[in-house]
């Protein structure tokens, strides 16, 4: 893995609506809440509001409709120094890509009414048009996995042309288990994040024994890591040694909505600068327990 | 009241984000919606879309937080032909005016998450700049009494300079039984109209029961004017003959969010094009009854 270069996230990008109360409002009655706020969300979004926080040069590609909400989500990410130059907007597309966030203060639920984009995903005919040239790393959230699949084929393809020491490091990210295209993109990354929901769904327990249990199907040389909310995060890598990290849960609980995309965001960070697995674990960690003591992503670049 | 001239609504307008479902989401889920709009809302700003669909000139004065969604609703507000001239916009506030909707497709039922509001109401000072020259109808949407009180009385001394068929008719609306600074209104406007709840919560089982019990309290020859969903509307005026008029539901019923706005509306352009009590009470049901049946406020035009 190079340690420098541009890292390119491929996935969602919304705009989270996200309405914070003190009890789950009933049927049919008038609520008002607490605060109410607006925060560009999508998990290949929030990882590189992170990367970019942590100091790392990213571009975010995903799909966006027309209107009001595409132009706040394209200069949000501007605003965070995310390049939005690869945002592929459907003009024809007019639904507002937004999602409803009730946030439970007192029981900390997230209740999420998700709207039903008629919006098409990144497709590897997008992908084929864009210039690999700038990129040392490219993560993809996985959604539409039999495409994802023909995007890496083809960063795989450039990588045979290249010198190994100039090699794009390949990462998925596989988070939903219903999701069962996006199954097959675990053999497909040089590094491979899987949710713990994945990995219960699999009939593993822990962070530690879904990586072990589940490292014979990471393509040959490959690392896998899961992380598993406040019981922290375990990694393996060709060596079959495991690497374990703690929670690095904050004095006061603030704010959980994207504690998994800031993890996944630390320790792309570390392994592109070089460090080890063991060191990109923990600052993976550290990272996204800083995250859920604020308020949306302020201020996580100290860490660095 | 003047046959014609502009009418000028004091009041509120917000976002309405509407999530429209199957089922009530529980807490703690995941839902996908059936679909999801965003409208503008708040009662002054609907009167006002529909008058200006009923051919009546018209204006808007509210007050807006700075920032993207008063853009939104500003531009809104002038495509839908309303002059937004007089939108009070605070800088200092941030908070987006939005309100969250749940509605559920199968049931009827209407979930609101209200924003915690940091913005000032319009107050008599605002008003008090007002050129009121161009207006011939100015009606409020109850919301800070005692303020609002202090408007109608410059109205009613600028009334007194005038001819008296130059006067500038003042109308009220009473929605909310538990805002007990807006009950006072009831004696200050020509035109006073209350809600079904407003008068239930006086003790009325009917529309034509409560216009009955509590015209007494509307000023000396005033009109009062009770809607009561799919049961009608009822008014009264100075002959002390009380009005009916049945409801118009539509063949289907697409969408009621709105529908008591659009009642106001049609009473108003009515009685400023100089049509009977009775004529205009019958209008404001036929268009209101024509509103449930169209998602939004489209093709209300075609009823004049």
């Amino acid at each position: 893995m190079s340690p420098r270069g541009r890292v390119l996230c491929v996935g969602l990008v919304c705009l989270d609506i996200i309405s914070v109360v003190d009890s789950y409002p009933e049927e049919d009655t008038d609520t008002r809440c607490v605060s109410q706020r607006w925060q560009r969300g999508g998990n290949a979004s929030n990882t590189c509001t992170v990367l970019s926080q942590l100091g790392v040069p990213c571009a975010f590609m995903g799909t966006l409709a027309a209107g009001r909400v595409a132009d706040f989500v394209r200069e949000e990410l501007q605003a965070s120094g995310v390049d939005a130059g690869l945002v592929v907007v459907h003009a024809n597309c007019r639904a507002p890509p937004s999602s409803v966030v009730i946030a439970n203060r007192r029981t900390g639920s997230r209740t999420i009414l998700h709207s039903n984009r008629d919006l098409p995903e990144i497709l590897a005919d997008d992908f084929s048009k864009v210039d690999l040239g700038p990129f040392r790393w490219i993560h993809w959230e996985g959604r539409n996995g039999d495409e994802q699949l023909r995007m890496i084929a083809r960063v795989n393809e450039m990588n045979r042309r290249r010198d190994p020491g100039e090699a794009i490091t390949v990462s998925v990210e596989i988070e939903k288990p219903e999701k069962l295209d996006t199954h097959q993109l675990i053999g497909h990354g040089d590094v491979v994040f899987i949710s713990k929901d994945f990995a219960k769904h699999a009939g593993y327990n822990s962070a530690e024994a879904a990586v072990r249990g589940l490292y014979g199907r990471v393509k040959r040389g490959g690392v896998l890591v899961c992380a598993w909310g406040e019981q922290g995060a375990a990694a393996t890598g060709p060596s079959g040694e495991v690497a374990c990290s703690p929670a690095f849960p904050p004095p006061t609980l603030v704010d959980t909505l994207g504690a998994g995309d800031t993890f996944i965001a630390g320790v792309i960070a570390a392994l592109s600068r070089g460090q080890s697995l063991q060191e990109a674990l923990t600052f993976g960690c550290r990272v996204a327990g800083k995250k859920c003591g604020v308020q949306g992503y302020e201020g996580l670049g100290e860490l660095c």
